[in-house]
């Protein structure tokens, strides 16, 4: 419903198809979205300096924020996600403790460097490009900040593409990566967008950013779906066939031989029961203990992951999706640290 | 908490009572009548002569919405329920290709015949028999118009024996049928209306509309539902004992012998985590997955069915039950239809 | 969200576009349209018919719903208002009194013909020009049975004009409106559509079909709205000076030297607060009891009225907004009838 | 969010230092106390001799309400649910029978001796100490009634210290628990209370009241949850390996050499996607089916039991978690009742 | 929607119909009723000795609930609001200090004596003549306890009558009643039932319990109900005419030369928006601040009062209607305290 | 509920007592304050810059976030809104215009410089003295840069004191403020925070701020704010005597021989009826159309204003507060802005 990107987008046309001259505009943005990642930078250092000077950290997750949403063919709800996340990761009906006993309040454990000022960015009339950009960077500033990994927190689907292709970029090759989703995503555009929350894994297949691609949890997806999928070589396996495949995904070791594994955890590969807060609700998916089973018994290096579309504006009153959100956020926290 | 169907039987009656002649209100009556089933004939012939314009379909589902509640025993919502399920099939946060690959947009796959004016011809006090036989009538005229094949959007339990009825009766025997829900719907009356929506198995059985009757899901039955299941050969699987007949379940061959097979769905069958909307809260029942298992590896051919007791006034805000209720009828329709 | 009616607007051109011969359309089609106005007009002849056998009426009340949303700009959940304002009116926690002495259960003060089959006729691919005719043409079949007066329920504000040329036209001469609304729905043309629900009184004023417009509650209006305002004579009280213009609009004389008066509500009149269930929340309206001293103290011979732009989909869990629709109704039936 | 027993503690303890003499206060308190106690022996009174007039009955279930929210660390809610549970054990849309057969409106196999007047009590200053005494003396006041059984509705899960150790004491030994819980509430205190409803099962233990404790359903414990598991010899069973030990629980034969067996059931075992009204949402549970399996398998002479947690104030607003409690009431009402 | 009170009324039927000799029914409720009102003696002796003790207050607010709902004619959720009420008249969101500055935190001011456990005695059995006399009993031993004065927390509308009979056969006279509701409730009976929540002014007035009676916000009445209110000489004041009333109703001066007088507050005088939760939606009432300037102006020597028909199962999520009941009870509580 | 920012402060408090040095914490923090400062610098530069390019503005309103909770003694929501009040301004639902005809989409009416990152600064451990600065810092800033004027969107009420703090340093002088409320926000200190959100107002007449101050709305009030009011010479208007009041405050002059008026619009001075989405509910306040008669008709040069309080966790589901707050920002924003 909300078209606020959009809006932001046309407005600086219209500046540049009056008097105001464009060198004007181009100057202000280079300089915001310079503040932009120096903040970026400022924050993820002192976390890293924090973390060293504790010692003992082999792999320490990082929240990165990426609240956009405006990449989604029909809600932009997800763009309030980071904040709600946050907020439950820490709610007070829990504890800090992960289910294999991982603690979370340990900064050793879990850091955070904050949001993308993603809306601020486009605000200012940034185009999708280099804003994708932006995101890349970022995600690279955490990168740079040894021992620090990030977990992104998003915003809807399409932050994935500029994600993987920074941690693709800053360990120098491709990774495998674990997604699970509704939908494959796979689409070459949606309604002539590139960066479509339905393209961004064309988008990653296309760069080489990941040599196996795991689609787990699909159950809508069309012939184009499927074409792609063959094209560029994804696994995908549909709920149609989960109980057929169960063990093997409950039991996947990956990443060998390449730089690592990435996680891509869409909220609505989960059955709309276990999480009503999505925008795309598709019956028929998997329950929360399903997707658990499959990241506590995985055999990997988990080198980044993130956790996408949310929409609170869809949540229940009392933020159930938000609760399970955060557990996501929790339990992969616990898979990706290392002490 | 409704009674606008009662209202106006009452109603009528008291105009009896009064001056006013009982052949002037009968034979309105029935003109209206007359020009329901016309206008439902006119909408069914168009849709077939498009579709056989258009050439190469076998069978093509055609949706059929019977909005009616009263013969609940306890909330009458589901008679708003077709337009909510129509906006769902179609709604943007999801596509129109179903699990198995069918196209819904190809109107050889799914056309619509529209609405029985069920409560107009209720606010003009026509009774129970006339109405149940007007709701045959509009199924037989769905069916008449080959390859169209009926899939009724209810409406409350009770439009299941009028349903059947006609499918048995158009093609000169009994069927099949395979029932999902929570509940047997088979007492022989409830509360004194023997079209009441927890009997109207018991109706279909005594007019031996149906060989075998399948009922799964069940988790709340009586001894009177135990002893009439008997009584009629119901095979009755209970919730208790799913874990024990789920293969059997999911690899069912129905319909030999007979004239084909019938489904109906109570959304009700569903565990209510899965889908609130429904006036009977029934803990303990199945998940929208095992659904699917059964109906997709179902051996058979499907010549009619319905998706009832939707109850749109007990639904989440963002419309969750419509989307379930909504893909139950898709992927029953992709059953139904063959190119 | 929804957009079944383009959906089968645009399906019924690739029929064209394909093999399909359009005079098979074109002939199903009208075929379609004449029967659903038979099924009005029998509808509205045996309620008309009931009442002239009871005698003593000199106007009655009769609804006739018009479930049509796709003209709005922005929701399209009006289209399910009718069921759910019909239900509110029979409610059982409030009885048939209305605040007068009116006592709706007497057929002389309220009757119904039921809604014109809106959905059914779009999904044969009607186009508005045909659909708005249909909808004049019922409402005259209507006022066409002597002595009832329609009260519409909409349905999006669209549809304000067809109604008000029928009454018009049947009534051989213009008549005075009185228009309660957040808006004045007054635009040339909203994103292109002429029949949008923000342009339905420029229509109604370029046909000449009211002498004077008033319109009260304005809250939202832009140059163009202001200017069109000017163009066409209209009477706007915006509510930056309703406590200046309260006792001249509590005590309004209206009609005279014409066929009568219109009373058009939109439900968003009120303050949201009063009515939560629309689709655009503008806050700072009139409270409900201000609407209800305009309307008891209004001099007038209402010919006929509409309540329009109710949305079910963002009423609040219990139906508030469907009872204040109800009481709107149920005031503006005792407003009309003469006994 | 609620302080109210707090806050009356706090305003007792002014009153004391205070003029008001404490002799005055606490001999009122004593009164207050024995009228209260007096009040559950004549309902429990009442109910046994109808039971055993009627005759034939060797066990009867028979509900006892503590209204009790006060030691939650988070939301106080679960104070509320009495009420709701009853009603909903008794609602229109379900019948009264349960999935084994039982009929429920059989005095011989469900009766109810109402609520302790919790609140009462401690808004007349009352302490806990106090407190948990006056609700173990009403489970023994029940008990003394032969043949009713006390199923006690919660109420946070503090409550079932006092209802174990009564129990225990009033059977003259120990008796084997069966808890089902997303949480192993073992903490030897939580913030200081040694009350918590986080510490009940430590307190159960310290006093020897239960021989075996089996804890299902765990998936929020810290460490010093399981040291305390292990100091207690507790068989604490974790959903991460649920899958696992799925067999051996659905399987259970419990309470030989013992007094009976209790059954402890926190509405928050199961996943919140099947009971969203709970004040700690913690994914990844059972489902309903899951715990109906391994209520109905297990073989044991159920003596008592509680259901505890549900807290209407998260619940939907159709009270779906209020249908799934009075579930599980029933389920336990016909497993402990033999006649 | 509830039944819970006609159910266990109908079951001891079943059991004087058996075997059970009605003898031991009876002496058992009466032993029931007899430890009912010692519990409640009990409390209110405790709570005037303290409030005796600390010293100088001539008047002191006590609260009673009375959770009452079978008498309703549609919902019975009122049954269910006294706890709630309390919770938010303590609510952290708020202080403790009236809006003309009365201290509630202080005991001279506001106390409270609990519930008549009104379920409890229905469940086993009693029937309404004597639960009526029961809850007038309770607010006599309420008015024993000088200077307490009763402020009952309903419930449905039907307990004003035991109440005001109570209150005007201790205080051995009459007294002025001011009535603020949407409806009369002075039908002779309501669907047979002589103690319905809509006919308890008939009886109070048939029992000379008030000399005046003002009703105050009514904008639902049947010819009856204005036949009724000329019978009894009720002084009936309808929203239609608010605007003109205002003045008179904002300086009330009651009470003189009778006992005192008696304020009764159905929450449903209020307009929906400020009190949805509330059974009866009737749009058109009074604001929140109509309603406090009525009563902060009125002259009166307020003996006692009551808030009813606040219905919490159809409040917002947030409980917003129990804050305006709560609210309405402080600021009764202010009125009727005097230190 | 939520604890989000003391978590983080409690946790640089352990790592000072750890081994960490406290330098490289404070260096860290001091680099991300000054970054964050930048950041806003460079938005503010290319916004003014814009507006400047443009010409023909003399005040322009921009938008400032300021997402702080933490002050808040009860829920902290308020940390939300930023982006759902940006999100309500532009919603498709309603237009660009102002009631008096300014048009928002024009950038020299009203720009937006975007958030001051609060929650990420908290996260490092920064504490509420420093963080205030940062606050009057970003004020200024955005001042800084002709013609822009700052309209903060809260936030708690917290924020309001470094806000006026900052405009009238920056002015060089007090101004005249113009605080509408449901409290005074003017104890001393709330639990013993002098930063709390019920002190603000002391701060800011501590500080000599301001030289009048009216609070219009009041009707929660202590004694001490009373007493307070009083010692600083505030003017407050009680809704008591609104009534009274309504014309003088429908007709204010403010700012006279100062440097201008603040306003700050609390969300909750308006009755909960109109604005559901608050933390703490009080009945009895005004309605949107009073809130706009005292804003259209005020007479200042407004220099800048808040709009804090609303709570996106408290709200209806379709965002009702929303759209509430956000037309309180549109016309505040129509009424700075001058070309």
């Amino acid at each position: 419903m909300s078209t606020i990107g959009t809006r932001a987008f046309h407005y600086f046309q219209k500046l540049k198809d009056a008097n105001v001259p464009i060198d004007l505009i181009e100057k202000g943005q280079d300089r915001v979205i310079d503040a932009s990642l120096t903040l970026i930078r400022e924050r993820a250092k002192l976390k890293g300096e924090l973390v060293r000077a504790l010692g003992g950290a082999l792999a320490t997750t990082s929240l990165l924020g990426v609240p956009l949403g405006h990449n989604s063919s029909f809600l932009q709800g997800p763009a309030f996600a980071p904040p709600r996340i946050r907020e439950a990761i820490w709610d007070g009906s829990t504890n800090s403790t992960t289910e294999e006993g991982k603690v979370l309040s340990d900064p050793r454990v879990l850091t955070d460097v904050g949001d993308v000022p993603v809306q601020e960015i486009r605000d200012c009339g940034v185009d999708d490009d280099k804003l994708m950009n932006v995101i890349s960077e970022s995600v690279k500033l955490v990168m740079e900040e040894d021992p620090l990994r990030p977990l992104v927190l998003g915003g809807d689907h399409s932050i994935s593409f500029p994600v993987v292709r920074a941690v693709s970029e800053k360990l120098g090759g491709p990774v495998d990566v674990l997604h699970l989703d509704a939908h494959p995503d796979i689409y070459h555009a949606f309604e002539g967008n590139k960066y479509s929350h339905a393209s961004s894994f064309a988008r990653i297949m296309e760069g080489g950013y990941a040599r196996r691609l795991l689609q787990v949890g699909i159950r809508s997806i069309t012939s184009e779906g499927r074409e792609q999928g063959k094209k560029f070589g994804v696994e995908q396996y549909e709920m149609r066939t989960f109980s057929r495949d169960r063990s093997f995904l409950e039991n996947l070791k990956l990443g060998e031989g390449v730089k690592g594994v990435y996680i891509s955890v869409d909220v609505d590969c989960l059955d709309p029961a276990f999480a009503p807060g999505v925008s795309h609700i598709e019956p028929g998916g998997l329950s929360f203990r399903d997707v658990l089973n499959i990241l506590h018994n995985l055999q990997a290096d988990v080198v980044a992951a993130d956790v996408v579309e949310f929409n609170p504006q869809r949540d229940t009153v009392d933020g159930m999706t938000a609760m399970v959100a955060a557990k996501l956020v929790r339990e992969l926290a616990a898979k990706i640290s290392k002490n």
